[in-house]
């Protein structure tokens, strides 16, 4: 840790925090400059944040040199996480796709989704039972009900299924229900609700919140792994940016940083990540190009019944064309597509 | 609302959505144009949005005329909402200073500032005992004993107390020790949160969101009347932009427009807002100016042996600043300081 | 053009209005709301912004139906243009390549790159003979003797070049060494440059702004096509966002909604989109997935003694493994290397 | 200059870096840390900038220590710049008022305005003569007469003049016409426009880009007061976020932050931070509270007719309103309205 003083500190000030270093057995270093002085503590960083150095009035920065993270670090663990939702192994060499409806609103509807996607050897399916929507007005899901299809739909085709969770009193009954569960956007600060899904045994999808950091999609993803449960995968849905063509602006730089970074497996969300039904395609095609480990996709048999995000659904017709506009691009990247 | 088809989209195309229109009880308009062919639909657009009209392929653009929010707008109430913590009242023509340590740490902590900053007159004091922490590593707060430590200082100090919460499961708790809700900027999304406080009686402050648009911040408080509770107070703590000199960019300009859209007051963070100590004063006298009901600031005896956000604290003398400053702001703004 | 009326908005305002439309040629339509009345106009909506109706009190919102530019547009043009660079075609079905070192330095350090790049296939040298520059106290380039440096490369290894012009005063002089302008994302609103490279015959490639939008840019190419030169090839490079674990955010959601919109070909600058000299491999591989017609990138045989943006160049093995890597997923676009 | 190793890095590497920062007069440190090796250079960084030890392969990341700008700093001069626009001192202790239309229009445009600010004691008018529009189908400004109604209209009611400069062939020109040079936000790095504004003598109104850092704005200050022209007067006018209710988001934080780090005086634009009339009477409360030397606002007699930013010009009413409203608040700063 490097620590800038204000040119106004005096030697005296710099021995004050020099005395705390050295009191929790790390190692300081003392650079009086020309026009700074400058401070460094060597050893486990991690410790030194319970000083809260920026607190001290001659303190002008703070750099640390190491991450904030750790458990979900490469320099920990080198090789690839894979985690099963299911039976289904996401990450590794294989290219995941899982889809479904942005919420279960049938059984109807629900199993035409799960038969379409079945059909094209997707091994997930995913659909909304609680929905976190913007405005109080909005359809706000079916619940337990939604789960219950859910269920029956693993069973009838034998897709195990991802979910959102919303609050932390849902995850017990949700295991019983789904494979995977699913943080939000919204929800990927909700610290409470990491500490309840890493509290349990399936996996976690959790999304990068709309103006979180890389960094603090790692801590969140911390947050699971110290609670218990190892099996995080991370995913990309777009972050809010300037731009308003495109509902959010989907950030493949970080998937790619992120897959240096980390040893989770990295997914993509092209629906929410554009919010543009006609660029899903080229997105993901990007996407296993640029080394993620599959593709979260929203599909709906008929959008225009749908009760949230049918602008961005996918049709039978356009999820039969984005399978097969995608193979090829999965396959220069030397993956399988599962 | 107004519905702009695709450049490619026929007059059957257009009836086909004239008719849902008109089946829901709105008034039609059919407009075509040279280049595109526009629809409108008149009344009330939000029975509209169960439509979901942008699903339709040959739509290409939908533009509400009317804003989703409706309990929050002055349209529905002209005159300004006061909202009453502990019998301190927030809004009108009040000017209220919230203040307080960033968390609860221990008796002689709470009571210190309590006891200094009710020497300056300040009403209402502010403390989280549930800290949501972008780190598993950081200090979380004290949990109940911190609700407890709030209790006890409103007992000896009459102030009215404030704090965070951060899951729907202690909202019955918190309301036996606190006066007044918190709800933070990473939960402003957590909708069960909002729901939570929202069956509760004892007045909210919602922080908006760090990439919350306002009409989001709008829709969240709508959520928590909607739920039953009138009492909400919006708070601007600073939006997430490019510029990294401040931690946050403090948006004035959203409390202007706030002021001018709902009746709700609007009390303006610059500790979070600016994340630097030394631009606090300078912000909090132009919160005064701009038009807010009050601020809420962060304050601390000690800073060096805090054990969340040092670096933004005010000390005594800082304090005692800060109130001689913002004074000469609040009268040219014809507000009483509370 | 849907012209929405503030809630105190009399008849006779919206009048006003109406004829003012109609004094035009336009069809004006009277649309009035339960809440709010809604004004409409039928016909080139481009004629209307002589009228500023944005101007008059009683306007709450102006929405535009139609896009702001047209020569640019796929609707005007729906076939792909193809621009050549001193014969190279870019555009089609070609993903081009164009590589060379962010400053030209000296004549040996630009002809081991052009012959580097040159045995690789590469068709097109990129070099900076002007630089913009954030400091004033950085290197500001050769000027002149960098101009004719490109010029002896292009003889020397049959290279069409490319080199960054700032200021309309040297558009005739770069004109006789080089063979295509690149407008810099500092630049692409300095309107004066617009029109002296839209007055002239090679072509131009535009940088997309730092923070403009994807319209902004189309306006910004609007401007140079509408000035005399359709030779135009845009340039996604990455925008600013609240990230910094990456300088940029490179945006390819921008690059296919461009290729959906515009005729005109869309290259990706991978190495100033990500700051980051090990993102360039995977973020090109994205860039051929998406749809674009190539990328630039920048080499450099000794990073070391780079001048300018070292971090980022690529030294000869990098780029060997750069050029290894791309070519199946430029085969899988169905594009041809050029 | 701290340099922070990859993991990877060996001694070997550390010292090669060592030895370069000593060759340059620099004292070398080395920090070999448990996960990493830091090194740190002390003396003047500006001089390592030549070295771009960035482009070091083994070299991770660079934390400069100093501010990369120098003159504009006040740690090089303490005290407030004053600067003279023909006469009219801004900066000190004064708050000045520059008020005008966006374009000039014609002499009667332009002559009732500024009589009509002249009226409220207004010592500065602004007009456009060079407009840099988005669109190439925008009115683009009057040219050479409009410099000319400027001149006259100083002459008639001893305004001095503030007009933008959009490129470096017309800074002679303009000189013989205008008071003060604007640099817009869209040029605030069009760094040949800065040198030659920097080679003149009148002052130069320096505006921060959309989506430019403080650190940018003050080396784009640094470019002009380094090319020879100290007179240089920096201004807030917004900038490009995620918020879409107003067209900008002013950044007061900028105002207070730069006071803090410049002694050349710091303006508001409140007309363009906004874009929507009703809020710049607010945020020029809030500029005056903030610490901000003055305001630049657009005003039209008749903003129906304007031909650009119609809707944010305020009336002959709406400037009244405002210049009564700002006085207390002017006062409050202790400030001298001029």
């Amino acid at each position: 840790m490097i620590i800038v003083l204000k040119p106004q500190a005096t030697e005296a000030d710099a021995n004050e925090i020099l005395e705390k270093i050295a009191s929790l057995g790390l190692k300081p270093l003392y650079m009086p400059g020309v026009e700074r002085t400058v401070l460094g503590a060597l050893g486990d960083e991690r410790v030194l944040r319970q000083l809260h150095l920026d607190s001290y009035p001659m303190v002008d920065e703070i750099k640390p040199v190491l991450s904030p993270y750790k458990l979900v670090s490469r320099e920990l663990q080198a090789h690839d996480s894979i985690v099963s939702i299911g039976g289904t192994k996401v990450g590794g060499g294989n290219f995941t796709v899982i889809a479904g409806p942005c919420s279960v609103e049938s059984e109807q509807q629900l199993f035409s989704v799960a038969e379409m996607i079945k059909s094209h050897g997707v091994p997930l399916l995913r659909g909304g039972a609680y929905k976190p929507r913007t405005s109080p007005y909005s359809f706000q899901g079916l619940g337990e009900d939604g789960l219950k299809l859910l269920k029956a739909a693993k069973a009838q085709y034998q897709l195990p299924t991802v979910s959102e969770i919303i609050d932390p009193v849902d995850a017990e009954l949700m295991a019983e229900y789904i494979d995977c569960y699913q943080i939000g956007a919204r929800n990927m600060q909700n610290f409470r609700l990491l500490e309840a899904v890493g509290k349990q045994k399936i996996p976690v999808l959790l999304k990068r919140g709309m103006s979180a950091t890389i960094e603090e999609l790692l801590l969140a993803a911390e947050y699971i792994i110290n609670a218990g449960n190892p099996n995080v995968i991370l995913c990309e849905r777009g972050i809010r940016t300037f731009e308003t063509a495109t509902r959010n602006t989907l950030d493949l730089n970080a998937v790619a940083y992120l897959k240096e970074k980390t040893h989770l497996p990295v997914l993509v969300d092209p629906s929410h990540g554009t919010g543009v039904k006609s660029l899903i395609n080229p997105l993901s095609r990007a996407a296993a190009a640029v080394g993620a480990d599959g593709i979260i996709v929203e599909a709906h048999l008929n959008p225009k019944e749908a009760l949230s995000d049918g602008h961005q659904a996918l049709t039978a017709d356009d999820f039969a064309k984005l399978m097969a506009d995608i193979k090829p691009f999965v396959n220069a990247a030397g993956k399988t597509m599962k």
